[in-house]
């Protein structure tokens, strides 16, 4: 089977590689369509490693695609061959304790595409669990349904926000998981949302959605912005997605009392943590690791017309020319949100 | 003081009345403009009473109100004069347990406009507290800030179902109330809401938002078009909003499995409640009195946009006509949602 | 295999019945040492059913067990012959949108010990799979092990009653449910109990537990005994465990503003529910159906002695004498909690 | 007024003070009988400030207290002269914005007793808000009454724990705090309890209590205690009770995947804090400040003997010896939990 492989850091090849291809009982086996490129396969790409997780095999990457069904595992109920469909690339144990408790995606035993030693799916066909498989409603297309996954990081961050109806939020960072962010919160309750990042090219795309305030922390700060916009009183969410150490300066200045801090970006070392500004305002600090049961919420706010993420798709590679997509997304241009691969 | 006076039942009159107002310390003194006719007032008129709410005096109508500072008491801050506002019509004792713990609504105390024997703002002026008054941003006029109140009880009902995003709701009852659920639900993190009435005039007027689907329950079993629009799975959040017994038969088909029915509507007897059907869901009920911080909450989304509200304003009527108003109300036409009163 | 089987309505044999023993992967094989009698045992030996589950066919009952591991399949880890543990009886489908979210129990596949068609546990030995085998402390015992299930029941109903620390409790309904309840709402967290029952031997038996006030109803009504407790203000939760229609006439007498109801008993038909006394405290009403992830905590509960389930097994059968126990259960004496039988 | 007079940092005085003492219209008039000795109380007078509070006038110390009304306001239901009572040391203004959400205690106007520059309580008479203050049921000592206020800080901890009935705790810090926390845990629903620490003393007052471990970490590192006491799955929730820096090293070891973890220390400088560790197990980390809602919570506790706080009053001090109550306390002797003074 043909495929994306990363071979070494630096170095990827668009190879034949031996991938199994068995249909367990549960499973489908899906046509790749669309494959969208995540920042974190660009950093294996780049870096060779994201914290414990080492590139030390050649490894296929790709965990964002929508495909079409093509063999249904005989206990499968609900899929047929042609149904078109958006993937959930973790694979829990469903008998752990923590899936039990709906948590499966902190279940230590889980298996997710394109994560050192796992295999990706930037390659034509795959087999994929059913439970972990979701319809695309009629008017979803496959490059919207590539686009569930980092969404789907969006939504987790909302829903662990448990936002309230009317909540102004705050997004530090305008990145792709910043956007998603915003959209999602504003999606599920947010009256607004200010967006904050240093770099005006990001804001504009941001700043394009209704009820997304950009801020460029460069001329304003932020504190400032959200005092301006909360009448002093402070946002009701403060979602990091930076992953900046300068983020979690003063970030206890923009929560109201009684507020919500969620951790989406990922800071590579231990971070700064005022504890009593925290506890003054008695903040509550929600973390998040990729999702939870919300594949299915963001089809139907896709399919719904709450969420537009077709504007974000910024450009479409063919299969063959996925190395050059690489190399372009590990450019970083600021006007790109996301790169998607068409097979 | 001029006002509009329930002198008995079905009896109105547009008199002098004596009205206190003495301007206390933290209290402001409110030219009014603008007057919503709710059905509460409307059942007073006709009825003399609401459960154990009787009209034994003259009582002025009225709680859905915005108009402008003219005095300001001489503790307040936040305020001056003419400055844009509406009101939550409530004064709760906030000493009280219920209120310490955030619960203002629910104490036993609390004093609320146009209830017997508290008179309503159908008057040029009154005075209210300041904590329970709220400016209206510049881009919400006095006839939206009359619609706080009663979509107020929208977003109570939409706050206590905890809708995570993306949640499916169904609304039954397609009147003033069913509608503003609806648009709370959507806008409060819900990707779609299906409607349901009797009445094909108000599932026209609801149906002509964005995100909800009506369905006329003469033509089709409410059970069914949900099975149809959820994949068999069942709604998220099902709010109750006709107040009808006959809605309770057979409601628990609605929901999904852990899933949340809201019940706003008032059914005048008790209704038959099968707890079985509930438990083999296990489905969370909660119910609503009136509202409690939610009033700026519900600024924030019409001014952010995500609410309009003006579409369901159907009629304005002057001061001097306030008794045609009610006459109006009391008959009770399909197209009509919302009358209000311009001082 | 040897097994109490309820060949149709008020007729049991002990006697030899094929009963499946392969053992799977995912599976244990378990000697059963302690079988608990549950009231909806007894229901179908003298009903033939529970609501739309009939014994069409002869069943085993049984499905509060205590036993030894003496077969571990070929996946499990955590597990080996001589453990000790108990079980829960209800297996869902893992890979279900239910389960998925940690719910599933309300799965709708879930097969379910001694509920028709399937068998129950009153046998030498079964298969169950490791998930949903859980191993006893040493300092527990196989008839308190066998306890676990009912006393789930409880914790189900305490957690979903989400108790905040020194919440005070009423619990209606004196027998072996309601006792349960109390039990766990007290070991989680509410700092007292109010139970009543019209039968002065439950209570009794409920009241030898500190911070247990017991009430009979026939000779004080509740509401005036809660009242008294609770300074006018009314209880924190209130737990229906009778399953009598009575209970709720006037039951949102009992509870606090913003207070909460949860219902445990399963009244045959629908009960009268007055939906303007709920609304008029914004009462939440929870609903259980079994448990969920409870199976643990249960036992660190008794292992730490938080809770001592002992004084309620009344008495213990030899399984010789199962007919003989289930006759007795049958009786309902008042002064029986739980009666269990020794493999 | 007699008083104990903080003069400046490190010289106390009991002397005379004006004290304001009318009695407003919702206030009581309160003879003082016992008052505990607070760690802040000790630490204004051995620093002169904690954080932004700064000892710039002669203050009045103290804030856990409790007494007797001598005097009623002329509002006031619900108390008379005679009625013994504890007090809620800190008064917000109810008409804020936080104040109505239910969080008064993050209302930035709030007043709080012994915080500069707000007098305290250790003087023979205070005038007090009647809604701030409670009635001691007739099994509470006036001496359990002044431990309310400590214990409430537990309390509230337990309460943001959102605790699961069953729960396993964590506690790091076995001071007086640390304890109050595991038995607020122990109380509010948890199983048990794991308190970590370096001094033995503080360890073995601590472990006398049922269902509290005390593990030295001087000889165990605190990680592998929690792994062995909770088979390798983690505590449900963390308490961080030291306020130490070094607690935070590795402190997501601790808490199972979706668990909490709750901040009561207050570190003086900014902890370094590892937010991907947090992530990876996506644990919800609360802050508390003070308390809200809880002393008539602590109250039910203690009186159902629930909790038992008197094996924490360490040593009772005379007025007159007020000053050497606090050289005492200053002095820190690891089995000196809680020294109270007796007016």
């Amino acid at each position: 089977m043909r495929a994306l492989v990363l071979e070494r850091i630096r170095e990827l090849s668009l190879r034949d590689i031996d991938l199994p291809l068995a249909v367990g009982p549960g499973d489908l086996r899906i046509r790749i369509d669309t494959v969208g490129v995540c920042g974190s396969d660009v950093h294996y790409y780049t870096h060779g490693r994201i914290g414990p997780f080492i590139v030390n095999e050649p490894m296929v990457l790709g965990h964002e695609a929508a495909g079409t069904v093509v063999e249904v595992g005989s206990t499968v109920t609900g899929f047929r061959p042609g149904d078109r469909v958006c993937m959930e690339p973790g694979i829990p144990d469903l008998t752990s304790r923590a899936s039990k408790l709906g948590l499966y995606n902190v279940d230590p035993s889980v298996v997710f595409w394109a994560t050192p030693p796992v295999h990706g799916c930037l390659t034509p066909e795959v087999v994929h669990p059913a439970a972990f498989t979701f319809k695309l409603p009629d008017n979803v297309s496959f490059a919207e349904g590539a686009m569930v996954e980092p969404f789907a990081v969006g939504l987790q961050a909302a829903a662990k926000a448990r936002i309230a109806p009317g909540d102004v939020a705050v997004v530090i960072g305008a990145g792709p998981i910043g956007i998603m962010v915003a959209l999602a919160a504003l999606a599920g309750g947010c009256s607004r949302a200010v967006i904050a990042d240093l770099v005006d090219e990001k804001l504009a795309i941001a700043g394009r959605y209704p009820g997304i305030t950009p801020v460029n922390i460069r001329r304003e700060a932020l504190a400032d912005a959200v005092a301006r916009e909360t009448g002093g009183w402070g946002a009701d969410v403060v979602f990091e997605a930076s992953g900046s150490p300068r983020a979690f300066e003063g970030i206890f200045a923009l929560p109201r009392p009684g507020g919500c801090l969620v951790l989406v970006g990922m800071p590579v070392e231990p971070v700064a943590f005022d504890v009593v500004s925290a506890a003054a305002k008695e903040i509550r600090i929600e973390t998040i690791f990729r999702y939870a049961n919300v594949f299915d919420r963001a089809l139907a706010m896709i399919s719904s017309g709450k969420v537009d993420l077709k504007p974000l798709i910024s450009h479409t590679f063919a299969f063959q020319d996925s190395i050059a997509a690489f190399e372009r997304a590990a450019e970083g241009r600021p006007g790109d949100v996301k790169l998607q691969i068409k097979l």
